[in-house]
């Protein structure tokens, strides 16, 4: 497979310093900022200057380095492990990635400082421990991507929805990967993006990573999607997804439900890309997901431009249940899951941990 | 039926002067203004001051009267009649209400100034003549919303798109209208809203008028429509029309479709609320409705609050169709007709013109 060339960084390691491209500046400015502590790693998490779970994990990984650069003996070295552990797992405490992370590097940590050596080789293997980790985020985002990229025909157009793209990752990203991979295996491959209200990760954050890798993109508003099926531009839906219960019922943003319904209705191919991590299995269906229920304000305003009288009621669901006979496959780094269901799922994950 | 007390007015003729409801204020201010001239009502139209074919028609209307008021004599009453009917006219080309009333008010103002009298007898006449022009289409709104109040049951949740609304006509609306007129008829009714993208009338005045008249209202984003109808939220979709094609293809503002869809799969019936003039029985079907495409530049942004890249392609239809058989019933002031075809629509609209 060719080489994906996204043109930019979602984040880096460079010269001893861990740099995040500023994501709440996007879509205006593609500006890098440097993390010189963990009190700045946390407030870019906070803010959402860094976002996605992987793409925080990664970031995690790194700030564990961040933490410990420069400590002056052992015991501050562990010191400030530990603290830096406790400190960004707190910033955003539902991501499981960025809680694995960290835990992976604070246990490579107490290992290496419970041999020989001292602080700065320390941190230099723990620099390396968090290459790793954001080399595996990357080589799972390939795997999917290849995998997706091969059930695309040579010409197409793939409806997309959020995020699920290099900006959420620390590689090409899930549903995006499977485009980039498409797009560096030589297909003719468009996107057609939703600019998925209330937050609009869509129009901010979607098109200008196709628009920056050099993806053809058009975006459209959601409801629009309904007329580019009719119209037959459609030829297939790719999404990520936040969570796979164990019966094949996928969650993920508010509005894809609607799409996979419109999918089925015109016979096009609705596929989910995500790594197996995201399987739960012991979430036996969409119905015990809990669906996030967010303030109306969102809802209320765009862009910052208030757009609704004043106190009016809102509902603002965050994630939607796509049930699984609408779900034409999942592609994880394992492969290809045609119509996913409980003793398929169980099949897949087992052999993804064991490969 | 009771009486429907709104708590606003769009349009009313009041102390010898056209008064409009300033809907570009809206939702942050209720704020009516007085139309002095001619020009002034060319500027309300323009800026959607003023809005909805049928609400445009009857502020054409009035604008007649406040064209002819005040002339010296009876050559300068007919020339400003002439006059005001061409600049009018030109204001929006394509609401065929606007021309409609115009040309209704030209005529009779033409036979006025042919017969006895003066200019200041002429004017009240046709003052008169606007004012049962306004009437009228009031009772095609009240009509229409007494048919399809009954189609709704004793409590219930209605989904709503875009602003088929009192704001949008000379009474109570279309799809609104059959809301409104269940409140009135005492039925416990609620209103789900879509925001309704790119340009937001869901959110800016669907919103305001449900909620200036009493009726609870609940705002969403577009692409959560999905998640309400499986909840079991929605007990009844009630849309407008721009055109219903004569097979009984419906065009309406872009993202209905979908709801139509979710509708069918969810046994939720779907409803065309809209007066028979909307019936277009030379248009044979959906296919053959032009869909009007309109800049990118509402997508990317809205009321000046930029949401992506500069330059980033965009598709931006206007309306979009909903084929006839996921239509439950079109709703017209002669009544209900359930699964709209040509032979049913033909009946319907022959009845409704003889009536």
């Amino acid at each position: 497979m060719a080489a994906v060339a996204l043109g930019f960084d979602t984040l880096r390691w460079e010269r001893d310093g861990l740099v995040l491209l500023e994501q709440t500046l996007l879509p205006a400015e593609e500006r890098y900022v440097r993390i010189p502590d963990v009190p700045s790693l946390v407030d870019a998490i906070v803010r959402l200057g860094v976002r996605g779970a992987p793409g925080v994990g990664c970031a995690g990984a790194y700030g564990m380095v961040v933490a410990v650069a420069g400590a002056a003996d052992a015991g501050e070295w562990l010191r400030r492990l530990d603290d830096a552990e406790a400190t960004l797992e707190a910033a955003r405490p539902t991501a499981v990635n960025l809680a694995v992370g960290l835990r992976r590097l604070a246990a490579r940590g107490r290992r290496l400082a419970a041999g020989d050596g001292g602080p700065a080789e320390w941190t230099a293997d723990l620099l390396a421990e968090a290459k790793a980790f954001h080399a595996e985020d990357a080589a799972l985002c390939q795997a999917i991507g290849e995998h997706g990229a091969a059930l695309l025909p040579a010409r197409c157009t793939v409806q997309t929805h959020c995020n699920a793209g290099a900006l959420a990752t620390g590689g090409i990203g899930t549903a995006l990967g499977v485009v980039y991979a498409a797009h560096a295996a030589g297909k003719q491959v468009a996107v057609l993006a939703d600019e998925t209200r209330p937050l609009l990760q869509g129009a901010r954050i979607t098109a200008w990573e196709l628009q920056r890798a050099g993806v053809p993109v058009t975006l459209q508003c959601d409801g629009a999607a309904g007329s580019a099926f009719q119209a037959g531009m459609i030829d297939a839906v790719v999404v990520g997804s936040d969570r796979v219960a164990a019966n094949g019922d996928v969650a993920n943003k508010v509005g894809t439900y609607p799409l996979a319904v419109l999918a089925r209705r015109h016979g096009v191919p609705f596929y989910v890309a995500a790594p197996t991590t995201t399987v739960d299995l012991d979430c036996p269906d969409g119905a015990s997901i809990p669906i996030e229920e967010r303030g109306g304000d969102e809802v209320r305003a765009f862009a910052g431009a208030a757009a609704a009288p004043d106190g009016v009621m809102a509902r603002n669901p965050a994630f939607d249940v796509t049930p699984a006979e609408l779900v034409t496959a999942l592609v994880t780094e394992a492969g290809v899951l045609e119509s996913p269901d409980r003793a398929g799922l169980t099949a897949h994950c087992a052999a993804a941990s064991s490969g």
